[in-house]
């Protein structure tokens, strides 16, 4: 398939390159390397410096014997985005290219609108590029399990059928996200959905939880092909966190009372998500939602493993609380529905010990890279 | 009081400016005659040219003895707000200041981009402006029904209570428009909600129904004083353009079926409800939601009650279908709870027959600025 990946430079947006490309796929590759700008503005580097696309995309042929054609751009300049629509026709379009960061979006003013803007222009653009140039292209776009919120009831694969007053009707599964981040992915549902409707467009929303590791069959094979690993209070996910403040000697630091539960996958796990979502498209009008999570955990399970694991290795972790900087729940019911994908075939690859072991262990040969100064929130939801 | 009101040169809002000034607030007046602008370059200018703000805001203080402060700048400029509500501390703030076109919002990039920018920009804006210099201001945001589209289910008031699996919670009521421009109010619906239960702030929004007439206490004294009354395809209403299409000769378009059924109201209940929602604020961390409209109609019904009057005064009207240049149901459910305004205290100005012929009357007086050619619909939804 000819495949555009928007965010090709992201933790995800960069192995996914690969796999499609290794996978025989062309695949095309986008970024303006604005995280890499926010990290830099807030001292929130990777662990791991990693060279520009287009290197890295010298160092997978070498290593894969695959091209990969790289565009380096702003997707909120919607002539260029069209431009390379009208030119690649692509079959699929994978959505990874928003500001990503939780924090950084309730960090201020600028921040805020920088994250409304910038998600909500990408996300239009592309609507419009597929439907002005490639109708038939099926959008593949990377949602969050944040945007439903914790509920009190079940969370369902994006719908819910509701019964009211004896009528019925099938309706988008109610959102409350917990940052402007997550809003602004609510915003993108909102309004992907009104466009698939209205123009029938095809279009998977992948409503994914936090995700860990960095190994992959192709980064594997040189460690610059990596992807980017965040572990600082802006980029980093609470798994890839616990592990570097395990390696530290940084206490863990559970934001309260450390009940937040969430629905948690392997990185290797969002490459198999991803690429079932688009070797199987969707008819022309329909928005589908898929849960893309393989095991639920609260934060204080995630820190019991990681300290167990880690004291196995040496390492001595400890625990501690600390005030939550965000306002959420830090107790709740939590049961999402994730059957979809696993239908479709995926194989999950759980947070057992192991891989837990193997995460600490990449991250030990790194040890002299990690700044604790790094780690602690910074930014307050109120 | 003192309030803020954006978007004042609008169809609703220099009546507000008028009727809360005459009630003896301390009224601020804000636009950047964005709609005046778009009026021009698509050729949809209303039926009465009127005067500036500045001008309208001169004669109505000959006519009533009351300041306005008008003041002239986008209000997607966050700090140019930011400093007027930094220097009013007001108590409310009306904010009718969006892109109100639904098929301006559908007929290009261009447009849909401006109405997307346009309509989250300022709401974003007016959330934080509030939020850093006027944190106990009570924002009163007009909405639109076209937020819930036509559900096969009751409307609720905003939210909706939903028991699944045996487990309950409270959601926002689910939300499906019609275009882009209602879906741009689900946006800030979305948006709205989110600041609203992190930072405490207090808001009404007003899911409003479409608007007709143009008469309030303080415009019948002078015609200048006249709301914006578009009859045109790009922001004309239904009740309105069919006025105008009895009084031109031009048979009245129905769109398809005509059993699209909507919730109506009178321009002066529009000033009721919006200052029922300022004299009654909600708490901090509330967003209260409030359907505003005090009956329902089809199409048809309103083509049906325009020719039985227009007939009775001798203008002979027409009724023809044509095809519908719009994605929508042309018959379905619809049942719109709307109970919380008249429990305020709302005294509905219905549709009778008196009111449409005292428009029709009204509109007669101005025949000879009719333009036919303005009528028809020039933008189509897919």
């Amino acid at each position: 398939m000819r495949v555009i990946i928007l965010g090709a430079d992201g933790y995800l947006g960069w192995p996914t390159v690969m796999d499609f490309a290794a996978k025989g796929h062309e695949v095309w590759a986008v970024d303006n390397y604005l995280r890499r700008t926010i990290a830099q503005q807030t001292q929130s580097e990777a662990l791991i410096p990693l060279p520009n696309l287009q290197d890295r995309a010298a160092i997978f042929k070498a290593e894969h014997g695959k091209d990969v054609d790289v565009r380096v751009f702003d997707l909120c300049d919607y002539h260029r985005l069209a431009e390379l629509v009208k030119e690649v026709k692509p079959d699929c379009i994978v959505h990874y290219a928003e500001q990503p960061s939780a924090p950084y979006s309730m960090s201020g003013f600028d921040e805020a609108r920088l994250t409304l803007r910038n998600n909500l222009d990408v996300t239009f653009n592309t609507l419009w590029a597929v439907r002005e140039h490639a109708p038939d292209c099926h959008i593949v776009k990377l949602g969050t399990m944040g945007e439903y919120g914790v509920p009190n009831i079940d969370i369902e694969e994006g719908w819910i059928d509701i019964e009211h007053k004896g009528r019925k009707d099938k309706f988008l599964f109610p959102r409350a996200a917990g940052s402007l981040y997550h809003t602004t992915k609510v915003l993108d549902t909102d309004l992907i959905w009104f466009y698939v409707r209205t123009w029938g467009l095809r279009v998977t929303d992948l409503m994914q939880g936090p995700v860990y590791g960095l190994s992959t069959d192709e980064s594997d094979a040189d460690e610059r092909l990596f992807p980017n690993f965040h572990y600082d209070d802006i980029f980093g996910t609470v798994v890839n966190r616990f592990m570097v403040q395990a390696v530290a000697g940084v206490p863990l630091t559970v934001f309260g009372k450390g009940g937040q539960t969430r629905g948690y996958l392997n990185l290797r796990d969002t490459l198999q998500c991803v690429g079932l979502a688009m070797e199987n498209p969707v008819e022309k009008g329909e928005l589908r939602i898929l849960n893309q999570l393989t095991e639920t955990f609260s934060v204080n399970d995630l820190a019991d493993r990681v300290k167990r694991v880690g004291d196995q290795m040496g390492l001595n972790v400890e625990v501690k609380s600390i005030d939550n900087p965000r306002k959420e729940r830090e107790e709740h019911y939590y049961n999402p529905t994730h059957s979809g994908l696993m239908e479709m075939g995926l194989k999950p690859n759980y947070l057992t010990d192991e891989v837990t072991a193997s995460i600490l262990e990449v991250v030990n040969r790194h040890k002299d890279k990690i700044d604790p100064s790094k780690i602690m929130p910074r930014v307050k939801w109120s």
